[in-house]
């Protein structure tokens, strides 16, 4: 028997008014789109109507006032994707979410809820939050870190796992005739102790038509892959060039493997940012100019991101990257360690990584036929199993499902219609089955 | 100048199948009720062409295998109504959550969220759990002691609150020419350092049109009286019949009036089941039937949830209340308190006792011209301010909406349109002035 081909995935990112500090000043986008729920909407109805996966949604709990616009003031993930759930029928709905600072009984039962909102379409992306000042926000002197964050990540995601089989599947004979509404047998306390959580449940939570809500992860350090091999169904990968996809999708498989895992059931979704004209002249010309507009002192904040917003504006811009030993890489670590690398085994200035890093996305610029050509390299490449494509520029987004969606279309790489009702169903992902009936049937047999 | 005319308020409390442990087996309710979305977006729709002000959402975060059918396996009220808020659009969303066992920094963002979606139709229904099992679910072994809940409580609102007001309304002039988003003199940190918490801010997201949401509160012991005084914009009531609800209603007033409150500014809601029919002995016929058709070892049940789920099947149904020195009433303190107090003081039986205390919900039984009576009766006497309608049986609802709405709207009580885009609005509530802006014109005044 043959595997099965594999197929091409898609996300939208959803950041109202984009990632960037500039993004906002395009004319076209309206200037409160990261708080107008009905731009969301719109903009989740177009990423169906081209029959992609899913929408994702970014977030973090801590801003400073240099933060990018669209992160000073945005609605937050799980509320907004509820209010998407009822305004779609088909797509995913990805928040981010840090279990740094939640509850995870409250973590669980709000994407449960989601999931039975949405009807199968829910999904988790864990992160662990990578800017210090989050502590602050919760009651904490110091960000937890890098390696306990991993640890207690670890722990959390098994936790809300095991929540979330509370109920078998047939729990509810709701027999009004003899009163029975729930089955006793079937309702499972967790009774979690561990080293970071203890959580008794049950969640007071049916399972949703995909059995769990699925799971993404986007951490980049070591500690972030291990955890993104461990427990995850997709990644969010952030990748340089191809090269970079290329090295992070096979190391990932590999830890995967090394797990017992069958890698392909763990997706990677690089987000990229597609730059599209008719002509290839004109395609690269906007991305120059769109260059050209960016503003150098905003880009020495964003750089400055990874290390906790460490103000870069006091450095020479000619002289070399600085010396930032006494900088905390506590936050986002697998980012900051790759500038720090890379600064130095390149001879970089400050003025260069700025450039570089301040962007922090790769770009893919062109006619739909080169951006189709070069998705499609990513793919069949292995340095993607999908993309998350960046939504804030509303002319590009829709140039992207009008006219590159087709090309991937007619090359048979993307779906033409849904053939499933639920997130797993589009990702190819079984639906998990609850744990307790799985001990119940091995029970029996070895009866 | 006279004071504006007081006008009734209704609410309409979504439970999918019921908060008895009998409801879901009407017929003509869906056993999947409490976890299908459209029945939530139906009743809400409804509620909304009958003017309501705002459907409520009660909740707990824990269970028992022994809990109602509906809250064993229900929604989450924050998903749940943002779904709702795409999904209507005047109506108000009330939903329920605790100050013990989440973070402020967390609460006030899905509020403020919740807020934003719904363009100013948010409320927070404000209680600090009266199940100590809930402890378990989220690393304790033992519930906060009863004070300490309500202390916690108190802190907990003012910091949400504090972080609700990060923006001053005009915070954000989005000048794309001159490439300003932020006036960053008008985004405003917390820094609360406190007993319980410590928030920095600021958030991340703007007021809404209805300045901060709506406060709830819903605790009946002395320290939950006091924390409505204090805090809450409405409360809702228990009350046994309209005495007991006109005690409560001059209790809270006269509280809130002592802390410098205009008493008219909080709105007291009791909640109230309403059997309705065309003729006065149908309607009493259907009352009789529904109370001969409970089940004596469920009211039992529903008798210990204040308690803590105290199991009252181990006593003798006809030797007197039992004595409860040895359990802890640090639960629904208030409600525990009134039973023991009240079967003392009528020598009650635990059967008398279950009859009575085991159902927790008053009713209006007759006509929709009777019962139009009581509301006005309760409304006029200063019993009420508006009610809670229970709506989980589906003739019932429509009944009420269509027979005794009208009546209400015919006697000038109740509204005939909406005057209003906002929840405050409907209850003639003011958008309370961002308290940076406050400090900005008080320090202008003074120079």
């Amino acid at each position: 028997m043959s595997a099965p081909a594999r197929t091409l995935h898609l996300g939208a990112i959803l950041a109202g008014v984009g990632t960037t500090h500039d993004d906002w000043r395009d004319p076209d986008l309206p200037g409160d789109a990261s708080v107008d729920i009905q731009w969301y909407i719109d903009a989740a109805r177009r990423a169906e109507a081209a029959k992609f996966d899913l929408v994702f949604i970014v977030d973090s709990p801590y801003i400073t006032p240099d933060s990018a616009p669209h992160f000073l003031n945005r609605l937050e993930p799980l509320t907004l994707l509820s209010a998407l759930a009822v305004s779609t029928s088909r797509i995913g709905l990805v928040a981010t979410l840090t279990t740094s600072y939640w509850e995870p009984y409250n973590v669980a039962r709000q994407f449960a809820s989601l999931d039975n909102i949405s009807r199968g379409r829910a999904a988790w992306n864990v992160v662990t939050t990578g800017l210090e000042g989050a502590a602050r926000n919760y009651g904490r002197d110091d960000h937890f870190d890098h390696a306990e964050r991993y640890q207690r990540a670890a722990e959390f995601v098994s936790v809300v796992q095991g929540l979330w089989d509370s109920y078998e599947d047939d729990a509810f004979p709701r027999d009004k005739a003899a009163g029975v509404f729930l089955d006793k047998g079937k309702q499972h306390p967790l009774n979690h102790k561990g080293r970071f959580f203890s959580v008794a449940g049950p969640l007071a939570l049916t399972r949703s038509p995909q059995g769990q809500p699925v799971i993404f992860q986007a951490g980049d350090s070591d500690a972030g892959r291990d955890l993104g091999a461990t427990i995850a169904d997709a990644t969010f990968a952030s990748a340089e060039n191809f090269e970079a996809a290329q090295a992070y999708y096979a190391d990932l498989k590999a830890r995967a493997k090394a797990k017992g895992r069958d890698p392909e059931q763990i997706k990677v979704f690089p987000g990229v940012v597609v730059t599209l004209a008719d002509t290839q002249e004109e395609a690269e010309r906007l991305a120059a100019q769109h260059e050209a507009e960016l503003d150098l002192d905003k880009l020495l904040v964003q750089l400055g991101r990874p290390f906790n917003y460490h103000d870069f504006r006091q450095y020479d811009l000619d002289a070399p990257f600085p010396d930032l030993s006494h900088v905390s890489l506590n936050g986002y670590k697998g980012h900051a360690e790759r500038i720090v690398r890379t600064a130095r085994e390149e001879n970089l200035t400050l003025r260069e990584a700025a450039w570089r890093f301040g962007r922090w996305r790769s770009g893919f610029v062109g006619t739909p036929e080169v951006v189709a050509d070069e998705i499609e390299r990513w793919f069949v490449g292995r340095a993607a199993d999908g993309f998350n494509i960046h939504v804030s520029k509303p002319g590009a987004f829709a140039q992207f499902t009008e006219k590159v969606v087709p090309i991937l279309q007619q090359r048979g790489l993307f779906r033409t219609e849904y053939t499933a009702q639920t997130l797993r169903g589009h990702l190819g992902l079984p639906v998990p089955a609850n744990r307790h009936a799985v001990a119940r049937t091995l029970g029996q047999a070895a009866e």
